[in-house]
């Protein structure tokens, strides 16, 4: 038996236990801004541990950096913000957190107790004597939203932490300025948090209902989704993938989970806007068809258009499972993940190499006019021949993501959205947050210039950083996705036309080069120059049609309509 | 008796009534974004009304937009977002119009009813199939938050309006896609929405009970809030101050509401913070004290120290007033400042005239070191010097707004801020609003480079609209504010350095003249070429040292802490 840890009779704050807690969990950057009620908080977080801090223009594009920053990792991010003014601005970067179960800790600065207690017409509050209605909000888009007090307040912060690695959700902490420099024992801290782990009961009986349900079926199909990045779980989709029998397909939110070229590869499963009708009847038609992370949101499924039903399925879910709607509580995503593997490779006499399904690719392309305007045509064929393998290819909501869905990506490359939640803007500060959390990785981020004005600020901060992405603001005189739905001649699709490439100059980067393209030519010729330069970020302005699009997204807009 | 106007058998949309209800008060232009779940809203509210349509570039900008509007024609504002990802940024911006009164109406697109109502898994959802969660969170920062349903839509809207002015609360609007295209009657807008009146008896009763306490008093005096600004009562409280035996001093929130030349003039009170010995005896030892529109918050109070007790004064609120603590409900503060007004008036025998108490001015100044470096104690000084007459200066919080508080103003200037909610980033999007809805007024804008860096992409659609705003860009390396309160080396007080003037031509407006001034010499020629060139906005950008700070604003920071 190994001795107990030798009990550590240090005292540390409850800002440094929380920051230490943090850093238990992997945490190596907090997200956010000061503000008057956080900065002891800040003092306390920062001061007893390697955690660097990373600040944002403003609160929205901070919690946007940390959802990125969490989501490359694979684990829990921080963002820190101050009571009211601020914690309410990155409200939405935190819904979306909660909408693709992404594991941000909202951690918020608020008054002291007893100011807040006796209800003092506090700045930053509604001035009504209420210090209840944030924590209320944050609430409706968190696994667990609590203010901290004094008591108990190891006991509060483990939970809360525990709540967010558990349920891959964001959640909220609110500390008071007195609590964060309250003294608490730093003794807890010698056991690390760990996640819990499955019922052991659940997981048995899910091993030999899983044997019994697949049987000896010569093809397993797979729909592999999000959910399996966020427990970084890609690894056991590969040893899944790799077993005879096996097809996996992926959600748009986890494209090339499995590199597009593996055999195993089906692609890109959207229900009618899947692009392969050969990919939607594999996964439509499969007996058996298991469901792994997936979430069944409209743009995940073609507006709700899959014909397969989950009911009849094996359903893998971050808690639970199901086998044909039977479920197993108590079962987490990375044991039924497992069991599944362990399933597969235990069958007795093993199924036959499957033939390999060809999945089209997007062809290589010379553009027929390569000196007429620059169209979605041409631009994603001629940005997949140059994608290098392990890129990470971060695409904004609207024409981005749904051009990069039709690429076919080199191996190890990993494509970041927001599919679920959508929310424009998202991205730009979303790779601040993804490059730091994977640093030195090649990372290529496409945004339309509606979007990018919602969060341009942060393009400052990225930069400031020494981070090298490569930036290509599809320049298409407003919000082209909401054209493609309805009325596009309205006043209001328009944005302020801005003067894109002076704009790293603005935010303090002079040395950052910057581009502009109009036609294909330009881009095959701009491509090539931010390829030789590969110790700078790069700025590329791509002009395209107002109302060019690419097919998928015109085909997303039908169905929104 | 009048004949009854000939019923209106039109028939309208729900989108549309709802534009004209808001044209009816007096709404000329509406703020926000389009996005999936608004567009036929948007097309609907546009279509039959005048409102101009003012795209942000996000929607916090948005609803701080709407807020500046709000405050500056002294009524409601409309500011229009989408479901979710839209609405969500905006709850900072409606929370800082609740905090301090002003009736912003937030409409939002939202999914359609069926879709809703059977638990769709929609984008921009938080994929759990509750379709409340947002209606709830803006519960919390709004005095009524409603989905309208197509059945009883005219009076739900009627409502909410109804609200918003009689409260000067923001309120908030959900209307799915469905309902906002639904057939309702014309008719009911033959009858324009009028706003409450008070109850006749309890006015009554106020004004003899008014007039008993004020008695024969020969020396009456008035402070006078931010919420009378709401209601638009400046010109009665200058009929108020033009009677003899009147004084009248004003909160920082309502700073210069009477000419700060006028005789009656006492200067702001803020408790311990006030800089007038004088002013601060004057209204702490005022017998009687008339509190008209007051807000009681920590910085309009100097950190609750003032001296006078509000229930032993008039205490004039927005719907109800108090006499040494017995109140009178269902009173409107236009009725009791009316009735104030009256029973002044009234007074037999009238008082004499008093003797002018002089308020400390900022004294004309001659920089000692014109080449050394421009401080704060230089600055205001030959702020005000340039100054014109009738002037809207907007303050940001920190060291503009407390800067901005030293400055006597010339006669018809009015100062924006937000000195209770305080949310940095305010003033730039606000600007916007106030200037559409004050066209032609001369605007300065005062705000630090932290600040600015929250909402600078609306820049860009102040110039593309061709305002022209002086803005003042106070560079001084960061959160000056709070360095002032705690840990002024701390990493996270720190910015990107941006080149600031470059920013006007990179957001699309290179003809912007742009100016620097790291002196007060620089400043002097600068300002001068600023008002010999009054057909352009001007952009400048003023170097301060990184610690430097107004004396009010250090003394703030000292109660902060």
């Amino acid at each position: 038996m190994t001795p107990a840890p030798a009990p550590d009779t240090s005292t540390t704050t409850v800002g440094g236990y929380l920051g230490r807690r943090l850093e238990q969990l992997g945490v190596g950057h907090v997200f956010g801004l000061p503000g008057d009620f956080n900065l002891a908080l800040l003092d306390e977080v920062l001061a007893a541990t390697g955690l660097r801090w990373v600040g944002s223009s403003n609160e929205l594009n901070a919690g946007y950096a940390a959802d990125g920053y969490a989501r490359l990792r694979r684990g829990p991010a921080a963002v820190v913000t101050t009571f009211g003014v601020g914690e309410l601005s990155a409200v939405n970067a935190l819904a979306g957190s909660y909408a693709e179960d992404v594991p941000v800790v909202h951690v918020v600065g608020l008054p002291p107790t007893t100011a807040m207690s006796r209800g003092a017409l506090l700045h930053h509050s509604l001035a009504d004597g209420d210090f209840g209605h944030f924590v209320r909000i944050a609430a409706e888009v968190t696994a667990s939203a609590v203010v901290v007090r004094a008591q108990g307040a190891t006991t509060a912060i483990d939970q809360a932490l525990l709540t967010a690695v558990g349920t891959s959700k964001p959640v909220y902490l609110g500390v008071p300025a007195d609590v964060a420099v309250h003294p608490v024992p730093a003794a807890p801290l010698s056991r690390p948090l760990r996640v819990l782990r499955s019922d052991a009961g659940a997981a048995e009986e899910f091993r030999t209902a899983l044997a019994q349900f697949l049987g000896d079926a010569p093809e397993v199909t797979v729909l592999a989704g999000p959910r399996l990045h966020r427990r970084n779980l890609e690894d056991l989709v590969r040893a899944i993938a790799a077993q005879n029998g096996v097809r996996v397909a992926t959600q748009s939110a986890s494209k090339a989970m499995l590199d597009e070229s593996h055999p195993a590869n089906l692609g890109v499963y959207a229900g009618e806007f899947t692009r392969s009708a050969r990919t939607r009847r594999a996964v439509d038609g499969a007996r058996p068809l298991v469901l792994a992370g997936v979430l069944m949101s409209d743009f995940l499924t073609g507006s709700f258009s899959h014909a397969f039903d989950p009911e009849a399925s094996v359903d893998l879910q971050l808690d639970h499972a199901r086998i044909a709607g039977t479920a197993f509580y108590g079962l987490y995503l990375e044991e039924s993940l497992r069991i599944l593997e362990e399933v597969l490779d235990a069958r007795s006499p093993r199924p036959g190499p499957l033939p390999r399904q060809e999945v089209p690719a997007l062809a290589p392309h010379v553009p027929a006019e390569p000196d007429g305007p620059l169209t979605h045509a041409d631009l994603w064929p001629l940005l997949q021949r140059w994608l290098n393998p392990g890129t990470l290819l971060v695409a904004e909501a609207g024409t981005s993501f749904y051009g990069a869905l039709e690429l076919t990506t080199p191996d190890g490359c990993d494509l970041l959205g927001q599919p679920v939640w959508s929310s424009i803007g998202y991205t730009l500060p979303a790779t601040l947050g993804a490059m730091l959390a994977r640093p030195g990785r090649e990372t290529v981020l496409v945004i339309g210039d509606g979007s990018a004005q919602l969060t341009i600020q942060e393009l400052g901060r990225i930069l400031a950083e020494g981070l090298t992405p490569t930036i290509l603001l599809v320049n298409n005189s407003g919000y082209t996705v909401e054209r493609a739905i309805r009325s596009p001649e309205a006043v209001y699709q328009d944005v302020v036309a801005w003067d894109w490439t002076k704009l790293p100059a603005a935010l303090g980067s002079p040395g950052t080069p910057t581009y502009r393209a109009a036609t294909p030519a330009d881009l095959v010729e701009v491509l090539g120059k931010v390829r030789a330069d590969p110790d700078h970020a790069a700025f590329v302005e791509l002009l395209l049609p107002r109302d060019d699009a690419p097919d998928s997204l015109v085909q997303l807009a039908r169905s929104v309509r």
